[in-house]
């Protein structure tokens, strides 16, 4: 078959009659274009063009096979006759690129804060944008790791700690260090291997990656890139059309998945402001004053509207019915919820406010638990089911709280794409290194030589729940306020 | 009847002889002079000359018709033989409207502090320092939305939200969102058509308006701006002529008003510094250090000096017999008054400190209305009174957990003025649709379908009476403070 | 008596043969030099020489009379002979005096805190730094105020508040306000004339003045100052010397003092950085590091080497016998000192802790109040004392607060020293009108009519104790902490 | 024996054959590369080169005779022969060299954070950052002083005051002010002769100096340096090799070291990250992107590996065998760990978490103490064992705070490292002379003669305990959060 050339291509440029071109190859999305999730807009932003570099990142590689029909494909371009844009880069971008020269190197980095603030310098805005945004004012994700700033340790002192294992096992699986890597969506934004490169890392570490639906990788892309015995779990967004889902868990455990996390605190994805400013494009002054433009609602809008809002405690033992791997709620946020779960025969359930990007003002997962566990203990429900938190672990510290507190592990997600998103593999290495030199050292100080050992009665926990003050920064109110101020000098006529 | 000239106008421009042009009229107001309510210098000031755009946002339209004998309206003026004033801008006054020229696009307001922070920037100084001003330190102010932030949610998950709706019915009326827009004077002071500006827009989401005493446009304007069934309340601040009073409650049941707002917190308007800084002119070095000026007391006192302040629990009685409207308390900041309201027979009370512009130190509506409610259970008079609650709800949240602990509904009102002052009717409707959106997304990230389902068990409150340490800033006293310093370097002799 | 001339009095300075010329006067101070309480180096920088501008704000006009025997009055000198000493200005001094021809108008000042912040403006730096220093980090000076930041009001609605009447006694004198200008020493340095100013402005608004043992004045010359009826209290720094004590106390209830407070919190005056710091004089590069200087230790230890530390509960029954004036004790700090002041037959306290210029870390008075009132009701003796409190009082809500609380009354100290310095008596007027507008306007919005109707179940007082986290700013040791950072960026090489 | 010559010495520059000069003498360190607890790299730096400058601080004068064998002594060199090594300075240290000289003048230290933010401006890079560090995000570190903040006092008044002493009994010790001089490392990163600065100063003003086993002195130079009775302990970190420990003990015991603080918690050194960034040399661009370089982790982990981390509870019994010096545990954090130490038979504990350098989130010793005395009274424990506490003490009130909770004595240690970096022994000296200043001032006024009196009803320690919303600020995650913002204004185009 010929090539196609780029003139050809671009003449197919409208809504009646729309081409682009993905990976050298042309497609014609014509009769796609109104169903396409994140809309019809950004399609005809490339119609007639290359759309390969906003494809990438939102897209896994089999979504063109699966999504659009053959007659559709129209073959490969001879990209050498494709006009490439000019594109000239805004100041902003130039900035950018500057720091990115510039990046600090790898071991300047010591603890996962570090990486973070290497990310927000030299990450794409768009990319930051979808990584670092949370629900409205950002309290919540904030106070996920403020949280464990509320809780302060009550060491053992002379305990023989020379050799410390902090191994545990999760699931049934024995990892080296009590954390995995939980599930996060579109990680080319960060890097461009994805997904993959985590599970790399985590094969080193020994820990257990948990495979996002949305991931930019195709989920057997993820899968072949486990080695060996590694473990790995799924993390399910349900979809409307329960055939579609009963596909997807089964194959995934055909191919070998451990357990399957299904998200229960996002029957909507949330409402992202800094994801949304993030996109948007200053068009100048002519513009007219108040008039509406078309703007995009944020990634996680556009790739999140198969989600079923209507899941619910009724579904629950369909599920059982459809696979032997372990269920696991991801995103329970109050202890009834966590009694519900025991009853309806789970296996585990994640205390979890999706790292603050769902319901401002959810509280923090480690202050759920701590009412959970002590109501658990009571109805003798503490051994029946696995109870994880995720949101706002930094510091190995936070894992030794949680885990004193009655959790069996904690989930780590934007952390690990930050790493990644600065120092590709290396940075994930490195990140799960010093979160294992500080458990090492932690371990030791807290006068524990297991993970078994670690018990409440190491914690004072008498302020965590005393948050109303310490809340987290209100800054949209903050800036907007105009703040009193004392009589002006008087201006000088001299 | 020939037209006036300037000239014949300019010649009467003293105390003794006072005339002024305003819309294209001429006025004898010099028997008015002693006694405007805003004070008879700020009337010098245009002797015998126009004085429109002074006069208009301050006074409804049919202020003349009302309050000046007919002998003394002497005719429209021919305009053009007037002579304008060159005023020179200020170099402020250049910065604020190259500010409007920069004004962001309406749809990068992702929330209602966004519309604060835009009219912050443009709008006249004397106009931002009457809407924003509060009393004393403004901490009241600021306690209103900061309060929102000492409650938590408790959500639930696996509830089926695929259908919500948020509508409800407060005073019999039936409204498509929790809230109503409520009372705030002077409107024109932020958009030149005034209050029908927002009886448009709540038309359109189908919310109540409250109709304030203290508008720019007439009562009747605003009531004639409402279109088909469209429901609208009354704010009334209560004259110390008790006639006037009747008169206006009487006109506006006949006019169609469903409901009667009593302001109980206002028995004399606040001191609002910011408010009166801002109208002060700075005079230069040719005022004596410490000589008095008279300079105005800001706008809130000039247009509220009819205020009884004798009004007490004696009156009720007398409204109850001039009207059939529910009456409804507005400004009630304890539950001991709640239960007498309950036993003076009332059907609603409005917890509100009046957007902490009158006590400083008040209490938050939603602190208020969480001592209130059990009270009101134990009392078995829970449904004996609707309860509303207004004063910086910002975020659906907000709504949502005023609506969790038992309101019937909240009243927003400077959000939307700021809104109104940016962008116009447009900006309003934004602000609603933000709103909605909010709305929708956090019903089923809490897991409830309808209002009714919303109840305390879904929050954490906690920390919200622990306000001592989280009360926002004593900005004055903290500009005034000089701190403590280490000491200096020395001076370089080199 | 022939004049003195200023080369003659030139020749005497040196420790042994020392003269000054105070007022036009020349002294000889050689024999006194060791005596001096403020040291004998500050005598001497003014040898031979014309000390006046520097003896004049500390020393009232009657001092060498008192302390110098006469033969060391050595008559008049023609001031014209006096070489004058061309100081030249420093860059600091002749920003300050560009600052002060800035100075906003008087009636830019809407609060308290407005003259604070005028007075740091323009005060001498020593003089700005003697009134505005407290104790060690000044934490409890700015407590002081803070604390009234933790009570909120539950303020009565729909009360007649047509007529507010806020006058009250204390000690048997009718006030129209209830505050009293607290005792605060050494006028001058704010205002050439001192404390009478303050006498003057107390008379105007029918308060009530304590005259302070460290003024500036003497104490005849501020009851001269008095106008018909006025009434005014003695503060007493109890001497070591007990009949030196009978003197000054016997004198001033014949001249028709009406109450004495004796200061109990105050046996050494305290350390003030602020004030030690603002003494100190950059001697350049030509001090060897690290070599000591003796610099002065500030204005309060200067004064006050008389005060006797050993005063104590067993001089109580000697006071009552040389006086029949009411005794206070200022500066109670603790409810059990309370109750053995009623048991030593004493009409009052002051809950005090000296503006937090003695102990850092003391608490506020109105928190002391608030622990003291309850207890006095259960013994059944609220009415056995009467009880005031100082310090942060800023605003009418303070007063209120603290008369609610159970005090008789509040003394107010600095803000009026600061308005004295910033306007001069127009200043003091001024504040006292602000206080009075603030008292009707919020006695008013509380639902009160007078003060008698003032009591705790108008305010929220469960935060005032919870003071530990909402602690003042820690200055010194914030200045010092060197915070952590994020990897820094790779310099550039390109 | 003739002198080497420089240029000999320098052929001896690699792994495999590696001599260095110390002190003007040459030693063969080849086969110690390997055994050194710093790592082979940092020698190699210098091999065939002068190490002094080096080597000095972190490394008492002893070392080499004790650990290097006397065949790799190869003696003196003659240091004019050997080649200088250019050091350019960085502009970062052109800058340090122009504050050391602007140094203030001593006394315009005013109190104990002066010195600390004095020595911030002055000290090397590495040596602030190896005193100043601590773990993690320094929250414990912030939290040790903060704590005494949330302790207020209830002073007496009317106590005869005028004779205060507070001189008190420690370990059978008598002691004129209630401080020690707590064991810290390496004395010479701050100041050119190390401890026995510390050890004058600790003479003159008659309290105990605790001698470090991680000093820059040798402990004979230390115990040297005492004269007359002068009491010094010492601070033990435990051997993996005991009988080294027992030599150290015994010798201590023999040269009349009057107790042995056993450190308890540092079972491993500190992860110290402003220690380890402040070791990072910027390498520039041609290091690429990711790439791990070795570099140094600090110097606390250098100089701590022979530290056992078995120590546990069993080994008590024999540090009782070997030795008849009171034993105190220094490091115990919480009540249960203090009641093992009396059943375990110890005569003293010092309530620590080593100045925040060890485990991040630990709580503050005054907390602790405030747990504890409680407890031991109940039990009777009272008076079978001496309470110390360190850290974060900074002023005369906390010293006096801690001894009314029930400690015996403070200990004190960065305030004076920082004083004697910055002015040496005349900084240590001044630094206790004001403590003295101030508690002479404080006892007075809390109304206490003798610390005798110090009890518990002098404080309110109600708020103590609730830290968590005062926990200090987590700069790192501050640094790296990017705030909400409201939207831009838009470009102008004009």
């Amino acid at each position: 078959m010929a090539q196609l050339d780029g003139a050809e291509v671009a003449k197919h440029s409208t809504s009646d009659d729309c081409w682009v071109i993905v990976h050298g190859k042309a497609y014609d999305v014509t009769e796609f274009l109104p169903e396409h999730p994140g809309g019809m807009k950004i399609i005809l932003k490339y119609a007639g063009k290359d759309a390969t570099e906003e494809f990438e990142p939102i897209h896994p590689p089999d979504t063109l096979d699966k999504y659009l029909d053959k007659s559709k494909h129209l073959g490969s371009v001879d990209m050498k006759t494709v006009e490439k844009e000019e594109k000239e880069e805004s100041p902003e971008e130039k900035e950018r690129l500057q720091r990115v020269q510039q990046v600090p190197q790898l071991d300047q980095c010591y603890n996962l804060m570090d990486f973070e603030a290497v990310a927000r310098r030299i990450m794409k805005k768009t990319a930051w944008g979808y990584y670092s945004s949370a629900a409205d004012d950002e309290i919540t994700l904030r106070e996920n790791h403020a949280a464990y700033h509320r809780i302060w340790f009550r060491p053992r002192i002379l305990v023989d700690v020379e050799k410390v294992d902090f191994s545990t096992t999760m699931l049934g699986t024995k990892v080296d260090i009590p954390f995995y890597v939980t599930a996060t969506a579109l990680g080319k934004l960060g890097h461009p291997e994805g997904e993959v490169v985590l599970t790399r890392a985590a094969k080193k570490h020994n820990v257990v990656q948990m495979i996002p639906t949305l991931a930019s990788c195709s989920f057997d892309e993820i899968m072949d890139a486990a080695e060996g015995d590694q473990v790995q779990w799924m993390q399910l967004y349900v979809n409307k059309d329960r055939e579609i889902t009963r596909k997807i868990v089964q194959h995934a455990e055909k191919r070998g998945c451990k357990a399957l996390f299904i998200t229960v605190d996002a029957p909507q994805l949330g409402r992202r402001e800094k994801d949304m400013r993030s996109k948007f494009d200053d068009q100048g002054t002519n513009v007219q004053n108040g008039q509406q433009t078309d703007n995009s609602q944020g990634a996680a809008r556009a790739i999140s509207s198969f989600i079923d809002p209507g899941l619910s405690w009724k579904d629950i033992p369909w599920f059982k019915s459809i696979t032997k791997m372990p269920i696991i709620l991801k995103g329970v946020q109050r202890v009834e919820d966590v009694i519900l779960a025991v009853e309806a025969g789970v296996q585990g359930v994640v205390l979890s406010n999706h790292g603050g990007r769902q319901l401002d003002f959810a509280r923090s997962a480690v202050e759920v638990l701590a009412e959970t566990m002590p109501r658990l203990r009571e109805l003798g429900y503490q051994d029946k089911i696995e109870v994880f938190v995720d949101g706002g672990v930094r510091r190995a510290t936070d894992i030794i709280k949680a885990l004193c507190l009655g959790a069996k592990g904690v989930g780590i997600g934007r952390p690990f794409l930050y790493a990644m998103s600065a120092y590709g593999e290396a940075g994930v290495d490195r990140a799960m290194q010093l979160l294992r030199d500080e458990m090492e050292m932690n371990m030791r100080l807290i006068g524990c030589t297991s993970v078994d050992q670690l018990n409440p009665s190491l914690l004072d926990v008498s302020s965590l729940a005393h948050h109303g003050t310490g809340t987290p920064r209100d800054y949209l109110t903050k800036w907007a306020y105009d703040p009193l101020v004392n009589p002006p000098q008087r201006s000088s006529k001299l």
